[in-house]
């Protein structure tokens, strides 16, 4: 199972922080770079924002960070469609650097597709969207997704 | 049972997104900065990492958005001790902005007291950052945090 390989994104100097290494939350800023370019892939782009004020809301995000990255590295966005609904999209993401043989992080999302009238509310995919996002479903089916997943955060003995 | 208020921060204006609000990575950013903060005030600040080459790294991440953020608002961070062992740092953080009565996002840290020697391992805090890291927790009893928790994310029919 390869997830798609969505983004690829260089790493900025201003996002190595104190330790040497590349800040946690930029490894966030390049996914949630990478699910823009999704969205753009799977058809709720920018004409299709403006022309129905429908797109995205992230809900719940869970980051694994598994390896430290470097000013030189370039950081390569994979994804995969681990479930759907009419309205939410839970996707899981690896961040992959050349010179590493596994992710140095995983992410999984929660996403809700959101119509921005007076108040914003939760809408249902439209059938082209919610066929493009079976697609991906089926060329990389998450149900073998390697990633260290989403749980619930506790100290336990180890 | 309130959590220790950490820090605050304005939206920078290249934080707000196509959907006009913040960028979801961007409650990220200002989270690693409210631990900065809390870094600072546990004696893990740059004299300490500077001296031992000792820090912290952030091992897992798990973020709950609740509300949207404009470009005016302004970012308070509170922190709660909710766990803590002899290496590991188990953190509540609440994302709030004045004109809302409940934080708009919830984030829970596990983080890890690292020696940056030729490979980075893992170090026991020292006496003075583990009975501060004491104080905090007896001050803000995490046991009643309120935030959404970190679980396992997984579409249920609701």
């Amino acid at each position: 199972m390869a997830g798609l390989r969505i983004y690829r994104s260089a790493v900025q100097p201003g996002w190595i922080d104190y330790n040497g290494h590349l800040r946690d939350a930029y490894y966030g800023v390049v996914l949630s770079d990478a699910i823009d370019a999704l969205m753009d892939r799977v058809g709720i782009d920018a004409a299709y924002r403006g022309r129905t004020r429908n797109t995205l809301y992230t809900l719940e995000m869970h980051m694994h960070w598994l390896e430290e990255v470097k000013a030189s590295d370039t950081l390569e966005i994979d994804c995969v469609v681990l479930g759907l609904d009419a309205k939410r999209l839970h996707l899981g993401c690896e961040v992959r650097i050349a010179r590493h043989p596994s992710p140095v992080a995983t992410a999984e999302f929660m996403l809700l597709h959101v119509h921005q009238g007076e108040k914003p509310g939760a809408a249902p995919f439209p059938p082209e969207v919610l066929a493009a996002l079976e697609r991906l479903r089926a060329e990389a089916d998450g149900g073998d997704w390697p990633g260290p997943r989403s749980r619930e955060l506790a100290l336990k003995k180890r």
